[in-house]
């Protein structure tokens, strides 16, 4: 392993072996400590990234906006630090299980993973929400971005560790990989002993890396092909609202909606009126050959789907649509094609609903609501980790709780078995 | 991949789909008839586990110990079945998370993990005990034991599968893996898309292959090096009692003391008649400096203790012990030589207790009662898993809560992100 690599993850587990023991008012502190700072360096943090953005030249639309910071989105991470500080600890969390016929009284505790590494590509605010969540929980992360990103990646791990020291914390809880080469993260997903729990949040070339190299345990940020169905007992007003939210509002993160499948006994009256919002807005459709009678009797523009448009994450003002004849295909249809990431269904039918809230396979299923809201903040986590795609350790969003463990505590008074 | 093998993963994922459609009732049913199939098949099982018993000639006595079946084992194992099934259902769970100030609902639903393989050595019940659990908990489970336990194996999950059937339920949900070729057990710990988590429970050659050839998630069942410590402030007679259990009653399994640390206040008194006991009892000590001179001085035999010894899961009656000069020192040696399996404590002092309890690594620790008491039937969960000694997912006795993910429903009336 790369020396310099070593000693940010040898600090790292240093140091989170002397935050274990700090306790949860000085941990919010450092988170405060961390808004201060940060609220005071929107300027050099603004200018670096002008200059990521500057080099970014061949980034396509999805990539240059999650690479880019605002004043507003600089705004949304300070108050994402102070939610998360104001979150309950979940160290503090001690809860009774059981007390058993020989007396012995058995509890849970919550205790932090260890050291974390996040490998991430071009959102910048990553790096201080998962220092904030990785702080609150008494974990120490290790740090390492994407090259669009440099610039701005250190300009905010700066800031992050200029509030821990400001807060008495030791900075070493917060590595920060400077070196972009391929190699560190093959090593971070390689370092068994030092590197606790790696979280990869990115495309298909890095879940390759992961799956070729990971020795650690890894808890995916998967691709979001994420699927909104219009039911046939659906409010039509409210179904095109949330499908222009869900596919325009931000259509570069990975729960915006990719695949609308509406039911087609209300796909004459909704579909159009869908088609013709998103088509103001830009969106481009691949249509199946039902959708594509609706569209073309109600004169919208669209091209032919293809099979391989049920299984892309476009990222785009792109969606794939598709009338679907009954409610069964469409969960079907989620089924086969989703990435576990988010679905979202529109019906004024609880029933319906209710089956489609229990029977889809995701990490968010949502009804009557934008698939945008499958978010840590918007969920109430206060920011997130990411959001695993998988059902080991965590799924959906993760928050401070879940980067943690929890161990069995039993108070006795004697007692030995039988 | 082995076209057999290839078939029972198949036939695994296609059943735990059907029977994540099946109600909490009818999974009760099964877990009942596993039960009564079990209680008429003793038999049977007990001449197919004498059978393996004559061949096992080769193996020490804590293997032997692990792999018989007396009646009274059996009997424990249909206890277990009928205390999983009365357990509460982890998949009713749902609870309420928040409500966001857009009127959102935000709940947690507890869902099935899939299929999961577990690979374990000689001890049969784990047949039943996974069976029990994974069905409880919505999941399928492809088994793969020992050779040395075949046939008591085979003819456990012959009952089981019977019970599944007598149920109505597929019996596909539990797999059973006849090959006992070394390759079956690294394309079950690669089988990605097939397999969504392994539990791999056994010794370092087991763990070695799982280091090597792991794709799927893996939750390890480690070994254990569990620590007694006697503290300062113990009461002697109970330090006495909890000792001798720990360390005697059942020596070749994971949960039994291997490491007695007794601090030097108390050793002249509390290490002496501890010893007397044991060497009753015929174990025999490795033991320090400090320790040697207090049994020496008590005309207790005993043996040095070499550094290999402070890491040695020895599963027989024999036990490392240590004087140490102070409580910090104690917590320092389980950190170092531990597995994070664990821990206990005897003290009168509550202060020392739960600062013992607070700061010692390991998935269960214990205040004034036996290492042994860390397993899933001893702590209320009905049956275990096996015992997870990483953070990951689980930390500690897996039980059927443990085979579960939770994923987000949210409850919307036309909410979008602004």
């Amino acid at each position: 392993m790369d020396p310099e690599l070593k000693k940010i993850l040898e600090d790292a587990k240093a140091a989170q072996r002397s935050l274990a023991r700090v306790d949860a008012a000085q941990r919010s502190a450092g988170l405060g400590a961390i808004a201060e700072r940060l609220s005071a360096a929107r300027a050099e943090v603004l200018a670096a990234n002008a200059e990521d953005l500057a080099r970014a030249t061949d980034l396509d639309a999805a990539m240059t906006d999650r690479l880019r910071l605002t004043p507003a989105r600089l705004d949304g991470v300070v108050a994402a630090v102070r939610a998360v500080r104001d979150a309950p600890d979940p160290l503090a969390e001690e809860r009774f299980m059981t007390q058993r016929p020989n007396g012995l009284r058995v509890f849970r505790r919550r205790v932090p993973l260890g050291v974390i590494a996040v490998v991430f590509e071009a959102r910048p605010n990553v790096t201080v929400e998962a220092a904030a969540l990785t702080l609150r929980s008494g974990n120490a992360v290790v740090l390492r971005g994407g090259k669009e990103a440099a610039r701005s990646n250190a300009a905010l791990a700066d800031v992050v560790r200029a509030g821990l020291v400001d807060a008495g914390l030791p900075a070493e809880v917060v590595g920060f990989v400077r070196d972009l080469a391929r190699e560190r993260v093959v090593e971070l997903l390689g370092a068994t002993g030092l590197v606790d729990l790696a979280i990869p949040r990115g495309g298909a070339s890095l879940m390759r890396l992961v799956d070729a190299h990971a020795r650690v345990p890894v808890v995916r940020h998967g691709a979001g092909v994420c699927h909104l169905y219009v039911d046939a007992a659906a409010d039509p007003a409210m179904a095109e609202s949330i499908a222009f939210n869900a596919k325009v509002q931000r259509p570069g993160v990975c729960n915006a909606m990719e695949t609308l499948l509406v039911h087609a006994d209300i796909a004459p009256e909704a579909l159009p009126r869908i088609a013709r919002r998103w088509a103001e807005a830009g969106v481009s459709m691949r249509v199946d050959p039902r959708g594509a009678e609706v569209l073309g009797a109600a004169g919208v523009a669209f091209e032919p789907a293809t099979d391989e448009d049920w299984d892309r994450e476009f990222l785009s003002l792109t969606a794939a649509v598709r009338v679907v004849p009954s409610f069964d295909e469409a969960v079907r249809h989620i089924d086969a094609h989703g990435t576990q990431h988010t679905a979202a269904i529109v019906t004024q039918d609880a029933q319906a609903a209710e089956r489609f809230l229990a029977s889809v396979e995701a990490s968010c299923v949502l009804w009557n609501a934008s698939t945008r809201f499958n978010d840590g903040g918007e969920l109430g986590l206060g920011a997130e980790m990411g959001i695993s795609t998988s059902r080991m350790h965590a799924f959906g969003p993760m928050g401070a709780r879940e980067l943690t463990a929890e161990k069995f505590v039993v108070r006795g008074d004697g007692q030995v078995r039988g």
